[in-house]
């Protein structure tokens, strides 16, 4: 049964003038932009006045429109937007994953209320439809891991890096041309990108929504040459990747963090803007997804899924919040990493439960030891700041 | 809203069986499997007599069984069974692509008409959720090709062949002994199984179902050292490949056919008894999704998939068959091939409307010329028989 959809689309940029000419070309699903509610007043667009409002209201409270598809940058304004529109028994396409990893919780409640269905398999990873098949198809509670390459924008940064000897500087600048990149980059290479887009995996895979401030993430943006030289030396690559892990029948952990990266691993060949998702259940061992993560035409045909998705009437179920205990977050899961420094570095900050190697050099030093995630999890704010580079090694 | 389950299973081989300790696992299902019907009576088995019939009936007709799960190698049988219970009422889970493959429009009418529902997720890649994903996620117009390694025993023997050097025959044997081969190889070697869940995968796809006789498929069991040579020298591997081409707006095509695969296809790293699918669409560019194909575990963990979907009244809505016009399935598309053979061979046979290339040697000759799918297909069933290897280059 399908329905005609009458969208009203928050937000005009790479995304959503995409998923316009998506649209346009999809004969998929009886639907049309009837309204689109922008900011800027003054900005050139590509349609005709009419088509604009800048006044929300107008399609919050507009009744022909039964699907708003909300595509702003700004994480407050999207979470009010998303609630009014839920609370007005409106369905809600979101792709919006800073918003969604801060208030999921409280949006599944208020599609419980209302009935109204809140779609955004857009926003964890791209083209990739990761939370439908984790919500649809590894519905069991066989599930192990999930590790992914989840923000393009990083991967493409250090794509450039690995491959083709480029500097750090001069990749997100090129990953910033090409439009890859958030408008602010820190949320692409500091991991909090991969880290919102984590939580928004871990409350489908296994029913818990935490708050993404209790989960550790640190990114790419500290990474030297001396760093490259150690994983390249060791034919490894560095790559940002984020991984929840069940710990046994009741716990799991789960943090975000660069990792020195074999070979043989799936990942590896994860280049450039593409995502890549590794699920690891007990039966049916890894499944490996892979697709591009970032850019306008790749997003905008995630968003059109959805789209598509809610005219055939489809909701989230939430099965693993609704049928199952739910598994309590644990931080004190101990991790081995690399820590790189230049100059001295109080380590009693970092309270590693036992070094294994350390090595010193006149231009850089680095130790390599164990850690629990819940000591980084208290240096998180600070990290990024300090002149180090941390890495993952092995659990 | 979960149905509680009481299933009636068909078949307790490697998969059955695997199945039966999948479930016992998972505490995802409310489901019991109540009676087990197989055909020996003498083969000793895992568990108790009462568990077991030898009457289809005592499923068939149990009003206390909702779910009947097919695990049956005779595709003949498997339809009896599939159709009763459908009329029945009772919803079925089934794994055999054989059976599916050439009843799967008339399946789709009955449970239209009976209101049950027929799930087949498991036929198609082991572990991957090929057909939910193109039936739920890929569900717009934009779908370009499906190109994949659909059979993980010819896989693994190709793996073998290419990466270890080991011959055709011992291959063969390892892979029968692993349990990744079908009972008659060849179903798997030529291509056959490759075919069925082709055209399973176009029935979702693009919404028409074509009888697989009318569809070319061959396969790798007349592969000679030549042979790999030839592609081990131009720096390729040989896979062998299932396609699906959507031609324009009204046509597409579609062939299983072993193919000479450059590195920097995503499928040349597929190896073993994993399968491997690309799905190019206009704008989300490619999608490639790689698991389990082969195996008792992996399958078995497909089924409970299914099993689980069929709790929550899951039904594939076949929305490209509903909702769109359908496309025309042609044979008479071109495609480049590279053509063995050791002694002579009548070329007017085939008919290939140009030839651009002629080796001739004293152990083997080859031609590469282009020709009509329609062409081969005519050769369908004399093909295997002659001493020649056929492979794909290009279109």
């Amino acid at each position: 049964m399908r329905q005609k959809l009458n969208i009203g689309l928050f937000g005009y940029g790479v995304v959503g003038e995409s998923l316009y000419h998506v649209l346009k070309h999809s004969k998929t699903v009886d639907a049309s932009v009837c309204k689109i509610c922008v900011k800027d007043k003054d900005k050139k667009r590509s349609l005709t006045q009419d088509k604009f409002t800048y006044d929300k209201e107008d399609i919050i409270n507009n009744k022909d429109i039964n699907l708003v598809v909300e595509l702003i940058d700004d994480a407050d304004e999207a979470y009010d937007i998303v609630k009014s529109c839920l609370e007005n028994q409106k369905s809600v396409v979101s792709g919006n994953k800073k918003m969604l990893a801060h208030h999921l919780n409280e949006l599944i409640e208020l599609q419980e209320q209302t009935g109204a269905s809140l779609l955004y398999d857009a926003s964890a990873c791209g083209s990739i439809p990761i939370i439908r098949n984790i919500e649809e198809y590894y519905d069991n509670d066989l599930l192990k891991s999930v590790t992914g390459i989840l923000n393009g924008s990083s991967n493409y940064i250090l794509s450039k890096i690995f491959n083709e000897n480029s500097d750090y500087d001069s990749a997100l600048k090129k990953a910033q041309q090409l439009g890859f990149a958030e408008s602010n980059p820190s949320l692409d290479v500091d991991g909090f990108d991969s880290l919102y887009k984590l939580i928004i995996i871990a409350t489908h895979a296994l029913g818990t929504f935490v708050n993404p401030d209790k989960v550790f993430n640190y990114g790419i943006s500290n990474i030297q040459e001396s760093d490259i030289r150690f994983a390249t030396e060791k034919g490894f690559k560095i790559k940002l990747v984020a991984q929840l892990i069940k710990l046994d029948d009741n716990s799991f952990t789960m943090f975000v963090i660069p990792r020195l990266v074999k070979p043989e691993k799936y990942i590896y060949n994860v280049e450039d803007e593409y995502n890549g998702v590794v699920i690891q259940g007990e039966f049916y061992d890894k499944q490996f997804m892979f697709g591009k993560g970032a850019g306008g035409f790749p997003t905008g045909s995630a968003v059109l899924s959805d789209i598509t998705a809610c005219s055939h009437n489809y909701k989230y179920e939430y099965k693993k919040q609704k049928y199952f205990k739910q598994l309590e977050y644990r931080a004190d899961h101990e991790i081995e990493i690399y820590l790189r420094y230049n100059s001295i570095v109080d380590f009693s900050l970092f309270e590693f439960s036992c070094i294994s190697e350390k090595y010193s050099g006149k231009d850089y030093s680095y130790v390599i030891g164990k850690i629990k995630l819940s000591n980084l999890l208290k240096l998180k704010v600070v990290l990024p700041k300090l002149n180090i580079f941390l890495c993952y090694i092995r659990n």
